[in-house]
């Protein structure tokens, strides 16, 4: 509410979104520059673009956000790079399947050029990388003459279930850019491109621009995102969240599919137990393919301990751990 | 604040998005889809994206906005379409100009493809079209075989200072897409794309999500552009500001360099007065090349009287109209 | 050099290449638009960009030469789309994989849209698709809303092995577009873009000059293609390499590590193997990533035969079949 | 005929290719990278996308060919730049016209960035820039930041008509990119980018792959590029053209539009007087719009004496200076 009292300067020129960079320099112990942006998509779209030619390929885990759920905005922002598909078990990129793309792609001036990794924090699968494997993966990045984007939807409850700081996962460990969520932890629609390598900030500007998305009055996505890092509110929340997934991990015993390591569940109750889940009320979509039997719960930034327990008790009686 | 309470279906399936469709069919008297997007800037180039192939020409005024100020948002969307300029006082094309541009650009293989005009209701420089302007180059533009665009940044300017029905200056006229500003008169950052003909709107969704501007909390954008238009909030805005800036422009007088139509001001007092309105406090930049001694003076929607007054003795002071 | 004498029409005006549409007519036996471009990467990308919008799926197998080969042109000429990858022997998309593919990319607004499938024909391995088993995978597209592309660099090989007319494996089995290769069976620098569905021939048109490969003396090009179909050369050619590339085979023994149809060989040697061959004299590089031990043999459309004889005496020096 | 000759490396690993970059390097005064493609329309697009980033301006004539003639090549290899057009007689860019194009469109970050100024050399009215008229323009572009691209489709006719060494009017003037043309002056089919920024060299290549232009028989094109400077053939060409047409301008007298200046002839004989030189038998379009009574005559490389001679007798016919 403050932030809507009076006038301010458009485009970025308020006193909020100045601030942006100064907090988020302080969060992540350097020099960086931040640029809000509406969508986890836009924030890795146009990150993304900055880091490949059009003729450059991008290599990330075949599970990945940005090639499973971003309708082509990569190869939109990219100007048409390909997407080079890696394997790993929780949709975490392995050193071998790094090694394995970079050569898939590189032999020649007919196909595409290796350009930037990119790695979601926590993966689509709710695993994370630990600071070793995330520094391993940017050396035989930066080796092969890759840079590092990582996709930050979730990367506060990947700093709560790490127990680390922000830079040790990210700069330190060797990332370039990363599109840091804050919409699926509390905020109403702010995302923010992070930028450790300042030969990128001038082109995020124009690309962020010309993709519509430098908004007129930029003071309410920044105070989203002050708010958002200023006091810790972003970890307390994705603590908490990973917490209480932790619980339903449990609760699910046998029918969990993937361990549980930040605050998304995928459990595997089959086709039958689904149908019995719906039938207690649970709305929810197949992950993957229909007929896998597999549904994935993401335990909410906001989410009623009370409807926790409730979940608790219906995978008991589907034959989970008890409790 | 209402908004925010609960929880809500992510990605525009929400009461609020859902809603959108039926209000807005309402206030423009037909069916019509909506999509809300964050910026001017993408509703613009999303909409034109939709009527233009990429060997296309998107015809618009030499100081539209889509050509000064959207950093080549139009032709990344569109793949590279041209945007070829046309000429008219205050920023308004005329049907002489545009009869030339499709002649500019219509030859042969070797030219690209006259296919949308895009004009701006009300314009850059305040002006509006009126019914019959507007029908009159809309029917030039289907008989040429132009989609017809538009900017609708100050949308709610025009119809009040034309005192029409938002229909009659869109649809009725032969308008196709219509980018409809929320954001310049009063909401945080919402504008919508009104789109008048179904067969662009399977592509404007895609397009949109493909740019990042698909939002997962879509209602906090939806409820803006109701409270904007459900009880006519925005035509008394614009009105108001209208009839602010009629008097800024009665003070300005003789240095007044543009007919006062919406919300717009353009004065030109010189270099030298320009100098004395800073020397007063008055921040400012000069409107198109530095040292023409123009500038522009906008109203704002929630403009206090207080500072209109204060400027209008500013003006007379400097030779305007006096009070 | 008949083609060299006098001045003609310039960009496709000139009387061969208005003979082309007519003389293709003929050899396909319906009425088709021809095309004529310079590699067979801008006949496949620009088909390809014709058939799916940028924001939609090209299925096609793992190991075409659209992915592999083309350092990123059909997401270039196609603003975008993602090419989804199918599994298959010897380079052949199977049906289960088709279906698979467009099962992985149709979900929603979140995924990209499958809208074309390319197929080569013959494939990167040598092998060919029966008219059966290329109608099926047509009547699959056709049932998910694709269209259909064929990559024919080596398509009279093809047409030669399988001895059936050039309509049963293009149109009469529901092919909209086909990459009509010449180049690699003879001529100097010359591909047609075949086009059985009218609709799309406007946009290749377009695409073609926007693309750089509208020539300006299209006639030497044009008289490439048509020497090269006007009295069956083109078959000639191609039947004489595939039984030529049949001996290669036959003299691989064990080593063959594809069936051989078409005039590619593709023999494993293994890396001892190979280094004998270049001991030998035989320039090759490895084919696929290096240390496989396997190499590809292509026999060339005016290879002599004497090559054919030592190749085959080579070959069973190293425990090959032997003649 | 030779290079037809026996087998030979693919993809410019031909002798003929590799021979390019040394042979071109002795015709300008130092190392050079030369690109065959096979149509003006990619030499210049494919260049200019390698100076401007897709948010960039390129400035040129308005009557340019990348601008009117190349149906939006330029915007789709630059993933969408922008042209931003400029004044000037005989479609020459003069200083002022070039500041006044950098000043529009690099305000903030809401315009496009001046990247490049294109100018073609001789001009599409057959002008041409004087060894020291382009170093001024190079000086000015280079002093704003950009790059110079010259497109050199007509080059020799202008090094012939000034009586310059190649050198003088490219990179000792300040040019970093050329578009060579041959097609228009004597060959089948090849156009060179002279490269004489090593920087760009990469991007060249990569951008020719991705748009088809790498081509499988690369000698074709190269011999064609070699027999025309090798001997000072090209210079012999343009020169007998120019003299051809500077008769044809004698001819014309008062008909006469522009000057000329190398082998582009505008005259002017009214609606009336074309009329009777298509009675004659002349074929012609009209210059520009219809109606304008402009036509031009172009000499050709192998123009025949008598035609000319013909054609002088008709001017003198219609009015013009007589013989």
């Amino acid at each position: 509410m403050d932030v809507n009292e009076g006038a301010a300067d458009p485009y970025g020129e308020d006193a909020w979104s100045i601030r942006l960079d100064h907090v988020f320099s302080d969060v992540f112990e350097r020099e960086v520059r931040v640029f809000t942006v509406g969508s986890g998509t836009a924030a890795n779209a146009i990150s993304i673009a900055c880091a490949t030619p059009p003729w450059g390929a991008v290599l990330c885990h075949r599970e990945a956000h940005i090639e499973c759920d971003e309708g082509g905005a990569p190869e939109f922002y990219s100007g048409g790079a390909k997407l080079v598909l890696l394997d790993g078990e929780a949709a975490r990129v392995t050193p071998e399947a790094l090694r394995e793309g970079v050569g898939r792609s590189a032999r020649s001036i007919h196909a595409v050029t290796p350009s930037v990794l990119s790695v979601s924090q926590a993966t689509e699968r709710g695993a994370v990388y630990t600071r070793e494997q995330l520094a391993a993966l940017c050396d035989l990045a930066r080796a092969a003459g890759l840079s590092v984007h990582v996709d930050g939807a979730r990367f506060a409850n990947a700093v709560a279930a790490l127990g680390c700081s922000p830079a040790e996962i990210s700069w330190r460990a060797g990332v370039d850019l990363l599109s840091l969520g804050a919409t699926k932890n509390g905020a109403l629609a702010a995302e923010a491109i992070v930028c450790f390598d300042a030969r990128f900030a001038e082109e995020i500007a124009r690309r962020r621009k010309r993709g519509g998305h430098l908004l007129c009055k930029g003071r309410y996505a920044a105070a989203q995102l002050l708010a958002y890092v200023e006091d810790g509110l972003w970890l307390r929340l994705a603590t908490r969240a990973n917490a209480l997934a932790a619980r339903l991990g449990e609760a699910a015993g046998p029918m969990l599919s993937v361990p549980v390591e930040t605050n998304q569940v995928f459990i595997k109750p089959g086709v039958e137990g689904l149908a019995r889940l719906r039938a207690a009320g649970v709305r929810y979509y197949d992950w993957g393919r229909e007929g896998t039997g597999e549904v994935r719960l993401v335990v909410s930034w906001n989410q009623d301990e009370r409807d926790v327990d409730a979940m608790c008790a219906l995978l008991a009686s589907l034959g989970g751990a008890g409790r």
